[in-house]
């Protein structure tokens, strides 16, 4: 299966080369209109922005590392939003990796005035892997000689049937900044479709991504003897499953929406029940969800809940301190981008129902645009109960259906999967739910090891290691904001619960399970009418396993963000990737001139009481390998929420007709009534 | 609204009468054949348990409180189920009050041979306040010229407009176990269908349910004065909402399953994917589950999950220290009986999609069948991914969708309500969620006060009240156990996380957030052969707050259970309810001759390693009231799980047909290929 290298041709993507723009698929693919200030930057923006960068670089080369939407400043988008201006310029955001001197730059591209606004050489860091940079490894190992030979000593000679998933490289002493790692973690697949995560080989291959040489092929020994590749196969697959599905245990269950959905949808703005907010999609964060406002329908006004949603990063840190083990610690959004790894979705198989994709545009490194079909699902979902309420007296019944709103993308992470599903229900409640699912990442046991105490063996000498998944989204939160009126800026919120956090080092806080602790973000500003506390959300977070790693780890100075569930520092324009703007070889230095994090934001100690916060929620779990989980992992939720909290003067749902209405004054057999009209709004009886 | 007693009349349910068995509603709820051993009692066998009890009472009369199925021993049960033994003999269990002495007893009858096998005395105890008990306060209330008086006094002279919802009593000092108490918390309505708890009345009443006597009319004054009553309405219902309601905002969503559902049911044996089960219910805990079995297709074998899931108590303790808030603090399984306070269910409504209803039989207090139609609802519902994983080398897809079977019921418990979301996945789990709605218990303010700080002003003058709800979940737990096999007794099990917990007392478990504790309930007896670990199911609770009343306060003593998240004990017949048989008016005592708790087996101390137990499981949430609860409060989830941890060799779900195959070997460009196969088990392309 290995191939020359291409670098347009990316599995997944459809790359646009000059000359296609007026294809069929890329007319289908241009936005109508002026876009929005946060909209992604469309198929002819991509190259437009990389022809100005290569024209102000040459006669240097450039690699191109990204090409995204720079969001506007907040101010600016304000001041858009308030109709006080008119959008801000159209502007890019590149990293570009000179081929000659492997120097890397920030570029900022104004689209408008086609003016490169910002070149800002940055030192001592490492861009994201592409997807580009990642296939490097498995065609330049299964050609190196130490590679064949560490394959032969185990009786491997068909190099066709060895793969190497390429990792970003969590700590590698022998190299710095002056190589762009990555490492391969090596398999054998018996045949084409046979599942290499039952064969994993003992050695792993250290490669530089820009030079395209391996550098180093650690090949591991147990008393001096090679582990044997365990050669049994389990596999998933159909041709191997074939006569073990059983057809006809599950019907089928149809879910559609013969009236259309709920939603409406104009470019990448989205209206629903009483929401309104923006969907936007980066390489990084992948889907990020902007400006979410509600219709309050007792002050009749809108009203701001959250200015930016997204996943800024997370960490998968393994618990295996034997060597190569120790290098195991994916940062799955900086390192790989979960905007590059997004699965193209299909109908029926991610999601159910009455569906709207939206396409997720990314850039190649030769600056072509790269367009993932269907990176978003937009759907709705029955939600069970938004309320109910019977007075037993007589009977009388009066209830209502709640609806689920889910914006979800699906990434392939090597190995593993990740389904991200942003949530909204009607009574005002936003939930993050991920599911983990895909392979678990295994390696082989020499018959004197065992897998205990850092892992399961999840089948005869293979071990897949203990292993943490905690994910940091932040909520740029404005609690309160009257569109338009600066006088009350947007985002006067702080976050208190009795004991309020004034300063960001405050901010850091700790879960208390004893006094079940919890956290409101709050503006002191405006206090709720009737119930004379401050607006405020609350946070909802049981799923914040702490940092099983040691002060001073590899990985506890690299995710400094996982140390503690909660951060909250003042918003700064730009200030946005806990775990730093790079984070490929990043060590956590403190005080780095060009990779701060988390970390040292707090450590400023700035004021976050009663001004515009970020708050950065970590959430996860801690995931023993089970047999259960091989050969194929069952899918595992884990969410957080953000729940009105005496926000809204009475139950936000109130304008939902209710589904069910039942009086029942003649009888009290339950029998004789049918008193329920499914979807009818109000019975005859009531009114 | 208010009207004299008919004790054989009670809202939701049909009562069947001598003379009504061969009517066509009575045919349609006799059980065909020979009733399964778990299967309730029918309306032809509680009149006739109800006539043998009162032969052999004869000349004394009684009151019956329950007659309900007495569940077989579980030796019994497994030599049935074993195939050794034929069923055993059908029995009734009923708790009696005699009429002429107050005199409480438990009565085993046995069916076949129509005898009365057991008939004894209790003491110092209270059964459950059926709803026929409950029926009694606002009937004698109403009527009570201290009732009267205490209106006139704030202005309200038509009785007809103040309502009493009937609570059983916290604790009342003035009164023991010679009075069978009740206390009834006031409001008024403006109009017939007015929401009442918008207008919550400063006085409380207790009354005698079997003398029908109110002994105390207890007014609240703030310096001297009476709390005027708080006027203003805040409706929920159509004729108030009218206008407000918006109709086309929603597009309606349809569920269904053209070729029908996939679970099985016969009798109240349900089979669906891999599990078989049993669903019972009883007039206490609902729903109640039994026999969960699982076909292990790895093994080609049954084994059995749980012997027996229900909820076998709550309690929701009220956190205001003033009188006579202190009292609120309802058990509601043991004071009232989830049973009977079940809703009749409607379709569309309650539940979507294609639904099976299961009815619930119970008993009057005159020994009649009372039915509730439709009280437990069966259902499956799409549950999103249950596997996927792409290869990112050329794009192989493979997904398949999970399924849920959900078993639920819906109470209302005065002002609340509680839906009960017992839920099965394909991965081998269940959860249980919960789901709260209704009412906010309120009271009303007097100018000088302020909610804060043990309550939330949810409108102008009416506060409501701090509270948590603890759920009591039993779990009878067999880790495994191959049917008929006496060598390897059923529930050879116990409950392990690095830390064997080995006796009752050890086996109060504590929760402890930093390391991240969970319980592995395992069987030592049988090892997982590839993990090499005991095979088990783990438990999964992160929603388990501490009992914040302190420690001697009254509910302390009395919900003992509500002391920690985790309970074990050995398995005994008939011992099952952990805040006594008897919640009513109970303090808690420890050692009381006929009401033991779940503080008293802990201390027994016996052993619980290796040996059959059942755990209790404590979950729920801290509620802090939110304007957003009012007028009717949003559904509110909380959840608890088990799932599977080494228990099967493999993932249990492989045996589900793919809805999703994708190999796209000839491109790379994801539009070219419509690859997915909705609900096609095998794609040509891959066999």
């Amino acid at each position: 299966m290995a191939s020359a290298p291409d670098t347009t041709s990316i599995p997944g993507y459809t790359i646009f080369r000059e000359g296609d723009y007026d294809s069929v698929a890329a007319t289908a693919m241009l936005p109508q209109g002026v876009p929005h200030p946060l909209d992604q930057l469309t198929i002819r923006e991509i190259p437009d922005a990389a022809k100005i960068v290569r024209d102000h670089a040459s006669p240097r080369t450039v690699k191109f590392n990204c090409i995204t939407l720079r969001e506007p400043r907040k101010a600016e988008y304000q001041a858009f939003r308030a109709g006080k201006t008119a959008a801000p310029d159209r502007r890019a955001f590149a990293i570009i990796i000179e081929r000659e001197t492997q120097q890397v730059a920030e570029v900022v591209v104004n689209l408008k005035t086609k003016k490169v606004e910002e070149w800002k050489a940055v030192k001592n860091v490492m861009p994201t892997l592409t997807l580009e940079d990642l296939d490097v490894m498995e065609r330049i190992a299964r050609e190196d000689a130490r590679v064949i030979r560490a394959c032969a000593e185990i009786g491997i000679t068909d190099m066709s049937k060895v793969f190497l998933d390429a990792w970003a490289i969590g700590i590698d002493e022998r190299w710095g900044f002056e190589r762009r790692l990555q490492q391969g973690l090596a398999y054998y697949r018996a045949s084409e479709f046979d599942n290499q995560y039952a064969h994993p080989l003992d050695f792993s291959v250290v490669a530089d991504t820009e030079t395209e040489e391996v550098l180093s092929v650690d090949v591991r020994t147990v008393n001096g003897e090679r582990v044997p590749v365990p050669l049994k196969e389990h596999n998933y697959l159909p041709e191997f499953i074939g006569d073990g599905y059983i057809h006809d245990r599950l019907k089928p269950i149809d879910i559609t929406q013969p009236q259309g959905v709920s939603f409406k949808v104009r470019g990448n703005e989205l209206s629903w029940a009483n929401y309104k907010m923006h969907i936007g999609f980066n390489y990084r964060e992948g889907i990020v969800i902007s400006d979410v406002r509600s219709h309050d329908m007792y002050e009749d006004r809108e009203r701001t809940l959250f200015n930016r949603i997204s996943v800024v990063e997370m960490v998968v840190p393994y618990g295996c301190p034997e060597k190569p083990h120790h290098k195991k610690h994916a940062f799955d959004v900086g390192e790989y981008g979960t905007g590059l790894m997004t699965n193209s979705l299909k109908l029926g198989c991610d999601c159910k129902g009455a569906i709207h994709y939206m396409d997720g545009v990314m850039s190649t490194s030769n600056g072509e645009a790269a367009v993932i079909k269907n990176a978003i699902c937009i759907h709705e979902e029955d939600n069970g109960l938004l309320y109910k309420h019977t007075d037993y007296r007589d009977g009388t019944v009066i209830s209502a259906r709640d609806r689920k709103l889910i914006i979800s993308q699906i990434i392939t992470a090597a190995n593993y999967e990740y389904g991200f599903y942003h949530t909204f229900t009607l009574d005002g409640t936003y939930k993050l739910e991920m599911k983990l699912t895909g392979m678990l990442n295994t390696y082989s046991l020499h018959e004197t090891e065992q897998a205990a105490p850092y892992g399961t063996q999840v089948a005869p000498q293979i071990t897949a290691h203990n292993h943490q998944h905690i994910f940091s989204p932040p909520d740029a939160v404005s609690a309160d904001h009257a569109v338009g009126s600066p006088e009350n800026p947007y985002g006067n919120a702080f976050l208190s619960k009795k004991t309020p956090l004034r300063t960001s080092l405050e901010g850091a806080a700790d879960y208390c399970y004893e006094t079940q602790r919890s956290w409101d973000i709050i503006n002191p500003n405006r206090m709720n009418p009737i119930a004379k506390k401050p607006i405020g959300y609350k946070i909802l977070n049981n799923n914040c396993p702490p940092l099983l790693a040691k002060p001073g780890s590899t990985v506890y100075n690299r995710a400094g963000f996982a140390r503690k569930p909660l951060w909250i520092t003042p918003y700064k324009d730009y200030e946005l990737f806990p775990a730093g703007d790079y984070v490929c070889q990043s060590t956590g230095e403190e005080n780095h001139p060009h990779n701060s994090t988390i970390v040292d934001w707090a450590k400023r100690n700035e004021n976050i009481e009663n001004t515009d916060i970020v708050c950065y929620l970590q959430f996860g779990l801690t995931h023993f390998p089970r047999t259960e989980d091989f050969p194929i992992m069952p899918a595992e939720p884990v969410s957080i929420m953000l729940r009105a909290s005496n926000f809204y003067e009475k139950n936000p749902g109130l304008w939902v007709p209710p589904s069910a209405i039942c009086v029942d004054t003649q009888s009290t057999n339950a029998f004789s009534s049918s008193c329920c009209a499914a979807n009818a709004p109000v019975s005859s009886s009531r009114l």
